[in-house]
Formats: C-alpha cells, structure tokens, sequence
C-alpha cells in the first residue's frame, strides 16, 4: 500500500464509521444495551473470519499444532482444581445508598490519578505526557471533573508510589488506601462498603438436579490441559508439541467500559506448548532471532521507568532478559502475526509482567501490547504456566499426566520408598487402611525423608488424614532410601502459552489502518491488508446502463470461482461515492466496468489508499489480483502488466 | 471416489475407531466426564472447521448474505419476550427416593413401546421392520429388558394411540397416562414424581449486583432479529435478504444420552431469510426446481404412514406439498449442501413438522433428516417463523422492526383512527393519561371498531390499563374510519429460517461414510470427500532413508503453499500400515517418495477408497491433487496425464 498523508487521528470519527457501517454495536441495542456485551455486524464478522483464518494458518498449519475445540461449561471440580474459583476474583466495592458497584483497584487508580492532576493544575504545571493524558481521560468516566487543588508534597508521593503498584493489593489493602484517603462515590461522596471479592465466573447449573454447579470458562486453556495424554497420543508420543485452540470464553468483569477492550465474553485463540522442563530450546528459533523487538522488562519497570528497549530476539535470549528459545520463539511468531494483519510495527511492544502482576499459575509472562487511543493495550498474553495445571488436575484425579522418555543412557537415581506390612497394617486400620496408605503413598521425598527419622528416633509416626488421627509404627512400614537404575525418565511437562484477545486485536487493528484524506476529513478510510479485508474487490459499473450486466456478472463469477469475496454496487451513486463508502469498508480493490470494457473487454482496477488506477484486459487484471491477495505482491509489481489509466472523468 | 466392497455397519467398530483416532471424546473425561458436553480432537475439529468452511461458501457467500457474530450470553427480557421462558421447556419427572430424573415424555414412549414389543412376543410375531426397531433398542437405555407379556387387544390399541401422538401432551396429560398405565421407574419400580416443567436454558446472573438474570441463547436466531434494522440498513434497504450466524447455542437437556445427536452445548449455523409475507417466490427456484427429493409430509404422518414420496422440488411447490418457492429453494440448497460435504442421496429425508410438534415461533417447518444406525435424526430445521419474532420484539421495545417500500401506484386504505382532546383527557387522568393514551393507541383495527361502536351506543368506553379501570367519554375521545391515500407499505417481513445442527451432521456424516475393507475388517475407512476431509494429502517416505527428507520437506512446503492441508508419516511401520492408519482419518490421497523419487524426481499418488496407485512427475501429481481437491475432479479424469503403477512392491 501507499504513502498516506494523514488527519490527525479523531476516535469519535471512527466511532461514527464503526457504527455506521455495522462493524459491531452493544447487543441487544433495541433493549438499550448490556454493558460488556457486542455484536458484530457483516463487515466486522468477515474481518473477525479472516483474522481467526490467518492466525490459523500462520500458527495452527504451519508448525502442526493439534486444533481442539472444548466445551465453555466446566464442572465445578474443574476450575476449582485449576484454582480459578478461589483466585479468579476482582475486588468490588458497593455504595450501599445508590447501590452502585465499582471496581476497587479501578477507582482508585482513578481518584488518585484525578487529584494528582489537579494538583498539577494547582501548581501550575503544564502536563508533558499530553498524549497518556488524554487517554485516561477518554477512557475513565466515573470522576466527572478535575478539581484544581493543591496537594502536600508527601501526599503527592504517596499518591505516586500506590499507583505504581496498583495491581499489587489484597482487597483489606485497597480498602485500607480507600479510608486513609477518603475514597468514596465520585459522583455523590457517599460512603463505599469495603471491597469484597467477586468471582469474575459466570456460574449456573448443569442437568435438572441443580446439583451440579458449572461456570462458563475464563479461558480455553483447561479443555487443552485435560486432554493433554490423548493429545500427546495424537502426536506419536512426540515432544515437544502444541494444542490449539480458538473459541468464546467469559469473564463477568465488574463494570466493563472502553468497548471491545473490555467484555464478557470474548474470542480468544490460545496455543499450550508442552516442552521438557529440562530442555527450553527451539529448533526453529534461529527463523526469528534477528527480529528487533521492542521490550519493555520487569526490572526496568520496577525501576520507575517505562522506557522499552530495542534489541534482537537473539540478544535478548542471551542476556537473559527473555528466559529461554520457546518463549523468544513464540515472541517472534506473535510479532510477526501483528504485521501480517497489517498492525504498524512501532505500535507493537513487549512488555514483561511484575512479579505481583500475574495469574495464579504463571512464573513468567509477556505480554503483547498494541498501541491505541486507550493506551497501550495487552492483547497477546504469552505465561510460562510451568507444570502447575497438569500437576494439579493430576492430583486431583489420579491420572498421570506425564511423559515416559526412553533414556539412550540408563540413569541411576536414589530415592526414598515406603513398603507396608499389610498383615500388620490392615487389622490395625480396617477400612480406612487405603486412606491412610495413600496418604502415605502421597509424600514427597522431603517428607519421607522426615517421616523416616522420626520413624528411626521415636518408633512410630502420628499424622493427620482427613478427620483420622493415624499413629503408624515401626513394624508396619519401613520407610528407606534406595539406589535404582531407570530406562525411562518421568516428566511433567512445562507448558508455554501465548493466548490471543481477538477482539482486542480487532479493534487495535481497526485504530491503528484507520486515516481520513486531507480533502475528505469525514470519510474515513481502513487500511486493512488484502488478508483481512472483510472484503477483497469491489465492482462498480459505471453507471446503471444494462449493457454493463453481463460483464459484472462475468467478472464477478470468476472472481468468486478464484476464491476472490467481492461486492457490486450498481447504486445509482457517483462511482467516487461508491468507491468513497467502500474505502470505509477497507475494500483494497475496486474494479470499474465502463463503456470501453462493453467494447473491447478490459477494465480498471483502483487501488484504495493511493486512488491510483490501472486498465487492462479481464484476464491480466484477475491475474494482478491474485498476486496482490493471494502472493502479497506490492501494486507496483502486481499491475506492471497493466496501462496507466486517468480516472478524472470517472469521478 | 470408486465403489466400495462394504461389510454390514458396526457401531462399535466406528466407535472404536473415533475414541481412539480422537475425533471426538467426553469433555473433563479424567474427571469422570458430564453428559452431553464432548470435546473436539484434532481431526474432528478441523473435519467440523471443513464443515463450516463448506456451509459458509455454499450459503452465505454464494448468496451474499450478511454473517453476524452475537453473543451467547442474553438478557432475561430479550428471552421472555421471546417466549422462550415461558415455553422453551421439557417436562420432567423424578423419582422421590433414588433422586434420578426423567424426561416425562422419553420414559411414556419407551416404556409402552417395550411392553409393545414384550406383547409381540408373546403372541409369536415377529417383528417385520427390523431396523427401526434395532434403533430404538440401541438408542434407549432405561428400560433394561423386554418381558413376554401379552396385553389386551384394547390396551394395544390405546397404546399406539399414545405413541402416534407423544410429542403432543401437556405435562398433565403426561402424568394422567402414567398414572393410568403404572409408568414407574424402570429400574426399581419406585413411584415418580407428576410431571414439571424444567425450562432448557442454562440461567445467570451478568455482572456483580445479581439483578440482572441472563441465559445462555438457545439458539443464534434472536440476536439477528434484533439486529434487524441495522441489517436492513447494510442491504441498502433492499429485500428480500438473509442474515446468517455460525456459534455456539446452550441447551440443558434433562437426561443427555446418545452421544453428539443430544448435547448441551453444540455449534449451530443459522440463516434467517427476511421476506415480503405478499411475496414469498424466489428468483434462485429455478436452479433447484428439478432435483428429486424424498418428503414426507404432516398429511401422510397423520394419516399413520412414514412412506416417503418422492419428487421433484418444482412438483412439491406446485402441488402446496411444499408452501412457497422460498422454502422449496431452502431445502433444495440443504440437499445440495449435504451431497457436497458427503452424504448419501439415499439417506435423506425432508419431513414435515405435525401441527403439535412445532416450536412455539414456527407456522410451517420441514426438517431434513439424515439416517444413521440411530434411525432418521433431524439435522437441519428449515422453518417459517412468519413474523413472529420481529412482531414481539417490536411490541416490546416500541422500536419499529418493519420495512417501508415506497409503492408505485399509491393506495387508498380505510383505517380506523383515534384522537384525543387533550384539555379534557389530561385533566382527567393526570399522571396516568399517558398510560391510558398508550393503551388506546396500541388497538388493533378490529379493537378499535368495537371500542367505536360502545363509545356510540353507551357514550363512553371502559377498560382495564394494568391495576388502573379507565372510562374515557365521548367527549374526550373520536373513533373514525378514515380514508386515507399511502404512498409507502409499512410490513413486517416474514422469516425462513434454515437451522443447522453442526454436531448432528458431523456425526450422521461419519456414520454415512465409514465402512471396512473385507480384508481388514478391524480398520475402518472413512470416505469423506476432500472439501471436508480433516488432512487432504499423507506424504509417506518409503522407509526411514535419510535421502528421502528433502524431497519430503520440498514437497510439504509445496503442498502448503497450495493451501492443501498436508501430514507426514515418517514412522518405521510399513507402508501398508501407514496408509490404514490414514484410512482412518479419511485421508483421500497418499504420496510415497521412494528411492525412483531419488532419482528422478517422480512420486505416486494413491487413492484411499480404491487403493489405486499412479506415477509421475511433481509437477504432475501437485496438477492433479488441485485438480480433484479443489475443483473436485474424479480420480479418473484428475490422474489422466500420470501413469498406472503397481504398488504391490511397497505393502
């Protein structure tokens, strides 16, 4: 695509455009609306497609990744197991006079966030960030007005240091900081109730019986990890290798604003890469490590700064600043997603989670931030989940989920075992003999370790199972450390997962093609690569004539046999109008039908950004189109066959 | 693909196959799985994406309709508007002691069709429709075995009376015939609760106050009804037109048995046909008008027969078998779209709804029925929902859901009208003078001409406005027949609505083309079509020599970059096992790279169904793979330029 001479960016415009032109509105509008809740229309649902197809291509096709598709609704055991239902939770505070119910840490962020600025207004400080600052402003609704008041220099501070780990309180803490500084409904001053924990599930009931609670998955993740030893059956037993999958999940948010930014159910795309714990390379690694990335680390975040620096995903694999080969790997992978969408490469950065920031089951995690209106915006979460799902639903259940690795080299190892005396045992403990022999059964090394000394020291050992007091003595167990030789080696696998916020990346995606012409600043125009497009040619005869019918419904026959999606539009509009609401659309390419093509056959072809165009007979010019959108040639190279063509009397 | 050597159809063969394939399996399977909730392996699911892919190209590209995506999770009012709440329900019994729950009208039937069946024994006949009864047997599960006992010719007779008619009973009814006929708990006698309705839809709360109940959707349909207008809008008002939706719906089934043709959780592709009620032609009929389909029509069912007539779609429409030319296009599409992905001719059927059988919303609806060992499963319901929905969706919102299309020749219509004198009707019912006015103006034109008549006879009108009794007298209020000329018609458009079960068919399909070689009766094969079939083309190595990877890896990323979905089997079993084990996953074509490959750069193809193998160049065998994938050439016109060879050298 072409240079493009740019209005500066105005949201509400592009808000128009979206509306208008159905890429998505609230559900349920008629009814007046659900906060968190969208629809999209046609040309949002193609572009969704063709994002969705892309990503499975260039991820799912190319590397072999096993696609699974699970259900949304989880048994309760489930998710409690995973730790989501004790731990998937925001804090909520209610103003028990209005009823109202805000985010805790949100409103906070923003109370505090509004007094510095009036501070500043005070002091007579201009803001320097003027851009970050806007960005708040748009996005934050609930302080209505900035007061000009002067703040002391320690509150100041104060202030400064709780936001700045603001995502690092428990819910007593935020209601600690909402006391001490007279946090309360910016709207009325009424006072807040302190802030609970809210499960962000949707919960209902499965079957009639109402014994059976369920949630909508938060994630698509848990369907891949239960599944994981039919998957790695699937794939010969090979490691590594990758599940996949694409689907809605949900997250009952609190108080869901900034539009498709934050909602309650979503599209997500989520790849599980389970790697040996004990080996984190890549053998593709090296196709990506000279990509220059731009990253933004925890140490220099915890440092106050938000600088990011520049550097190959080589250099930053070697120092150590991404932790190893696989997590570089996907980095790249995702990098490159973005700019096969069409996503500018300086709006794209890397930004490493703190260590208080993340989910419950990650040890590290990089995020993908594309830049916006909003700010910058996570839509690509890449954890290293290590092996805390596999292990705990493992536990839970009882069935291994492991890897048997056949050793080329045999391995000795020392452990520590337990043997039982069943004669001795089973009379002592009757039926809760299995109980407490499973118990014993479950102890790590450490802990038999410590069980065989007390056994060595005192005769006997006490422990607790479940309700049972369980004294165990020395005749009926023994508990020793012994050396083996093993041909197989047991693993739980780490898993690496880069998890994709569709919806998120949409709308990025649609901020960041958007740009409106100089001489036509209230039409707007998407400049969305061919790939994803929600529409590839458009046909427009130049007028209603009968004579351009059989031609339209030729060219537009073929193009559709090619696999090309087109539009016509034979409204009686002005073919610069027509071509106007279709640069809307983000439609790359326009084909005119005019009085030279009933004579000899040939036809124009428009190039959106540039409006440039170009005339050729049908064949060259469905030629140039395949290369354009199917081999992603430049326009320069895709029409060289074809003749300059002056549109002046066209439009 | 060449004719198929069958043996007679194993459901547990296929099931086997399935399970250990992983095409599909029970979702949370380690955790003891819950019923009516699978998850998706990888072949299925890129067999399901294949599916999808194929609808959306055949429906809603050929026809340029306009997709949309909503959202799962609905409102309360949206869904009792809907008259989903009040009557999307089952009725449901259970037995007080061992807690188990039934599906009223499932036990009734099996219970009478296993004494049905008992008496028949007794009486020595044997039974004449053997497969059907088959069905049954293998699909129900309560009633655990058949007892010879021979009934009264009379109970008989009341007994089939039952049957014919089961789908039509009220939860009363269905108590009244347990009761009369001893229906009880199969497995232990114990007396069941009378019936109750448990309503399908799986309940929430959305967002923290708990106020605002939601559903999962039942179905994709009402998001597109309330989009409507913006729908409407994005044709350039034009109609007719349809809207389309794929994703997921929610249903929770009381009792879930038979694996994916009962689920409470599955993938729909829904269309929703917006037309003129004055006008329900179509100007596509014509492409469909002669192909012969099986019917079955409600006239036939109740006149006790299950005999279908075959004809063509033009004759069912001339005849009023069919109603419309709309819905004759629909079902003609429906058998084009199930030949395409595979199924066969003979085992389709279109059966028309009885008049009770009906969803709340239909006035007319046809399912297409495809059979498998299951009996004739319906798969796709194509319904006229008339104007419905539109209807109540407006009533409620107060937002007009209509189309207005500006008439050529002006019409003169006599309406009935109502004015009111302000100075007198305020006064007299203050704040409730809105709510009277409201509930005057929203008569119908019948409504209002008996309103006229007492207004004339008595003076004044008495009614009921909620809590509220209104008298308005003649003084306050005009009635009048007005004649007026229009020059726009204000309609409510009509809904045809085909209904995809994606679940259903991906199952009927398996069972349509799975079968096994006399020779190898343990290994299936599955026959699917290249455009759904999961992997296009297996590239298997001769053996493990390493001078055959670069032909292997050119080869892949060639096939790759032709958009043909590709594996490889570089394992060390035999040729002959790797294609068996390809067989399985109905992988239609197979290359081997031998050590001719080495030396001269050529391959075979070979064909999955008929084993057939043939020579040739690369260039040749990638023309001829395009040729039968994607413009779905026979083996025989696609192979024509390459040459036969004789693979008993490789098995």
């Amino acid at each position: 695509m072409e240079a493009q001479a740019e209005q500066p960016f105005n949201r509400e415009n592009l808000e128009g455009l979206l509306k208008r032109r159905f890429f998505f509105a609230p559900s349920f509008d008629i009814y007046g609306g659900v906060s968190g809740l969208y629809d999209y229309g046609p040309p949002g649902c193609s572009l969704q497609a063709n994002i969705i197809d892309t990503w499975r291509k260039h991820f799912i096709l190319e590397e072999d990744m096993l696609e699974v598709d699970c259900t949304a609704m989880t048994p309760h055991e489930v998710l409690k197991t995973s730790g989501h239902v004790d731990k998937f939770s925001d804090w909520m505070c209610r103003d028990l006079e209005t009823g109202e119910i805000f985010r805790a840490d949100h409103l906070v962020e923003e109370v505090l966030e509004s007094r510095l600025k009036g501070d500043k207004e005070a002091r007579g400080i201009v803001e320097n960030n003027k851009e970050e600052d806007d960005d708040k402003k748009k996005r934050k609704k609930k302080v209505k007005e900035i007061k000009a008041v002067k703040l002391e220099d320690d509150v100041v501070k104060e202030y400064e240091n709780i936001l700045a780990q603001i995502d690092n309180y428990t819910g007593d803490e935020l209601g600690e900081i909402m006391k001490k500084h007279n946090i309360v409904n910016p709207a009325t001053g009424g006072k807040l109730e302190d802030p609970k924990a809210f499960n962000l599930m949707f919960e209902t009931n499965i079957g009639p019986s109402g014994v059976l609670k369920g949630y909508l998955r938060p994630e698509t993740a848990q369907g891949q990890f239960l599944n994981f030893s039919k998957l790695l059956e699937s794939n010969n037993l090979k490691m590594p290798f990758a599940s996949a999958s694409i689907g809605k999940s949900f997250r009952n948010e609190i108080s869901p604003r900034a539009g498709l930014l934050r909602v309650r159910e979503f599209l997500m795309a989520e790849v599980e890469h389970f790697v040996d714990p004990k080996d984190k390379n890549h053998k593709r690694f090296k196709e990506v490590k000279d990509l220059k990335l731009k990253f933004l680390s925890k140490k220099v975040q915890a440092a106050g700064s938000s600088d990011t620096t520049e550097m190959t995903l080589g250099e930053a694999v070697e120092s150590g600043t991404v932790d190893n080969e696989t997590l570089g790997y996907f980095l790249g992978r995702i990098y490159l997603f973005m700019l096969k969408i069409g996503m500018n490469p300086d709006r794209i950065r890397f930004r490493q989670h703190m260590e208080n920031e993340m989910a419950h089951y990650a040890t590290d995690c990089w995020d993908c931030e594309l830049h916006s209106s909003y700010g910058w915006i996570e839509c690509v979460g890449c954890a290293d989940r290590s092996a805390y799902d596999l292990t705990v639903h493992a536990a839970r259940t009882k069935e291994k989920l492991v890897v048997r690795q056949s050793l080329d080299q045999p391995i000795t190892v020392e452990r520590w075992e337990i043997d039982f005396d069943k004669k001795k045992f089973g009379p002592k403990f009757r039926k809760d003999a299995p109980k407490v022999e499973g118990w014993l059964n479950e102890r790590t090394e450490c802990e038999l370790e410590d069980l065989a000394k007390e056994l060595e020291s005192t005769g006997k050992i006490a422990f607790k199972v479940g309700d049972l007091d369980a004294e165990v003595t020395a005749d009926m167990v023994t508990i020793q450390k012994r050396t083996r030789t093993e041909h197989i080696r047991e693993y739980t696998p780490n898993v690496i997962e880069p998890s994709f916020g569709i919806g998120r990346i949409f709308y990025s995606l649609l901020e960041q093609v958007y740009w409106s012409r100089p001489e036509d600043a209230a039409r707007g125009v998407l400049s969305f690569p061919p790939v994803v497009a929600p529409t590839k040619v458009l046909v427009v005869p130049l007028s209603t004539d009968e004579s351009f019918d059989p031609i339209v419904t030729d060219l537009t026959s073929k193009l559709r046999r090619l696999g090309i999606q087109c539009k016509v539009d034979d409204s009686s509009a002005s073919i610069g109008k027509r071509y106007a609401r279709n640069d809307e659309l983000g439609t790359p390419f326009g084909i005119t039908v005019d009085f030279q093509s009933v004579k000899d056959g040939s036809v124009t072809i428009r190039e959106r950004d540039s409006t440039k165009q170009v005339r050729g007979s049908q064949r060259d010019v469905l030629d140039a189109l395949q290369a354009m959108i199917f081999r992603e040639e430049s326009w320069k190279n895709g029409t060289k066959n074809l003749q300059p063509f002056d549109s002046a009397d066209n439009n």
